[in-house]
């Protein structure tokens, strides 16, 4: 079960491992929405992204025998990054699956940490079992993206830290992928304070997790188009659903075009780089996605990792 | 005269008007240069650059009266958005005469903040000329772009607070075009630390400034080519001359393409967005330029202030 103890615990294994990333306010996106709000700046985390947290927290918790045969993994990006750097400051050997249109950015960095990459077809292939077959290969051990009450705990953090520094929030935002940072983050957050409102963030061609919390149960997509290449998961995590119908008050969508209007905000008002999935919550505020009567408003930005040839593109449009 | 007092003054009368802008470091930028490096983030500031401090010292200095008849201003950007934000907040009336080639962001957000703009030809008139005419046409008041020491006093706070919160310093750099920012800055830290080397950094095209800190004397240079916007004064200032002469260590000049590379480190492995103006003084340092016995070194973003058109460019290059 994922508990705010589990949390602590992780906060206290991984610190001075990770960053505890700064938390900024912008006047221009205050006044452009009405609301107060605050961001955690998880796109200045090492390897650019929250993934680190979790990546760093299950690593750290290998057994000498387990680190020894080292890790293994699946990811069209974050992850795979914050494994091969966790691995490589543990000193434990990493063999990493990318699909083979993993973003170029995310695919040199993640061979930079000194990761090996095999690479799949996303259309053709199952990411997991690609993975699953090379970590029994090698007897590796698995360290999935989010189905990992380490992984959960790790993520939590970053919510942990948002809610000590700034206090009296209304409601939390956090994107969902597979629904470790939702689940870590709102855990966190309503183990602090219970009133806090959670809202999860997808993009509304990669709905899964809408779908699912309408339905109340389990629900599977089709491979999603969006142009954002973190939140492309077909159906919520098998951990991390139950948390999120416990925790969420609602899931939002937010379209590519109000991602993209998103970003230029960020860096052309604010000087910062934020990736499309990294900037999908804050795109529900800035359209104004979330009830009229929330005020305080926590944004986690969750990456900052983004190819200069993606970005061009999201430039000319 | 440009005095430790006159700063120390400004950054009283400033405060709660200005940012006091984060200093951040990057690991893999110390691990790229082999240095201990500290960026002092006025990319950050309000308005986009570090000039609010001058024009906001310059105008809250105005009499009652000064302030009933307005400001003028001539500027290719950071400047004029500078002396529009600063009067608006001071609830008087600026012109500003900006070249006709200027960023359109720069221009459009003069004119957001409640200018009056008026264009002229880069190449064919005279800013000041342009300037001085529209101030003695309506009785306004010029706020220079740097030769004005309440402007310096302004600028040296943006140095004040870099050493007051990074001790030990061996060196400091500031980019530099009329010089006012460079003036200020390195009389700030001389004034707290004698021993620290300031270094002004200039593009290659637009080096009047090397040029005539070698001389001895003012040398004037034709209208530079440079991708640095901010950096195209074709000769140092009167009041900022004679202080670099006996500030500076030396003048060093960095090339466009290196300015370039410097803007792709600090938005995709650092996530910031800096102006080519702004990086000029980092990509000094990205490139080697600085002597090798110093390691602990303070950098200067000056700005952050860019057309998503511009931008793009780079991104191509």
């Amino acid at each position: 079960m994922l508990t705010i103890e589990l949390i602590n615990d992780a906060a206290a294994r991984i610190r001075g491992h990770v960053h505890r990333t700064p938390v900024v306010t912008s006047r221009s996106f205050n006044e452009a929405t009405g609301k107060e709000v605050f961001f955690k700046c998880e796109n200045l985390q090492r390897a650019g992204a929250f993934k680190i947290r979790g990546a760093t927290n299950k690593i750290l918790s290998l057994t000498d025998e387990e680190k020894k045969r080292g890790v293994a993994a699946f990811s069209s990006g974050n992850h795979a990054q914050a494994v091969a750097l966790a691995s490589r400051e543990a000193g434990i050997r990493a063999v990493i699956a990318m699909p083979d249109d993993a973003p170029k950015a995310k695919v040199a960095a993640t061979r930079g940490y000194g990761a090996e990459i095999v690479f799949y077809d996303r259309l053709k292939q199952d990411r997991e079992q690609v993975a699953i077959e090379i970590a029994e290969r090698d007897g590796r051990v698995m360290v999935p993206p989010y189905d990992d009450y380490l992984i959960l705990a790790g993520q939590g953090t970053c919510g942990l830290e948002f809610v000590e520094e700034v206090t009296d929030f209304d409601c939390l935002l956090a994107p969902c992928s597979g629904g470790g940072l939702f689940a870590g983050v709102s855990t966190a957050a309503k183990a602090v304070n219970p009133q806090i409102r959670c809202f999860a963030v997808e993009p509304d061609t990669a709905d899964d997790t809408r779908q699912s919390f309408e339905k109340g149960e389990w629900v599977s997509i089709p491979p999603p188009p969006t142009i954002a290449d973190g939140l492309r998961v077909q159906s919520p995590g098998t951990l991390t659903f139950p948390i999120l119908q416990k925790t969420a008050e609602d899931v939002l969508t937010v379209t590519d075009e109000e991602i993209i209007e998103t970003i230029k905000f960020f860096l052309f008002r604010m000087k910062l780089l934020v990736e499309p999935s990294g900037a999908a919550a804050a795109a529900a505020v800035l359209f104004g996605k979330l009830p009229e009567d929330t005020k305080r408003v926590g944004v986690i930005l969750s990456g900052g990792n983004i190819d200069a040839q993606l970005l061009s593109g999201i430039l000319a449009q």
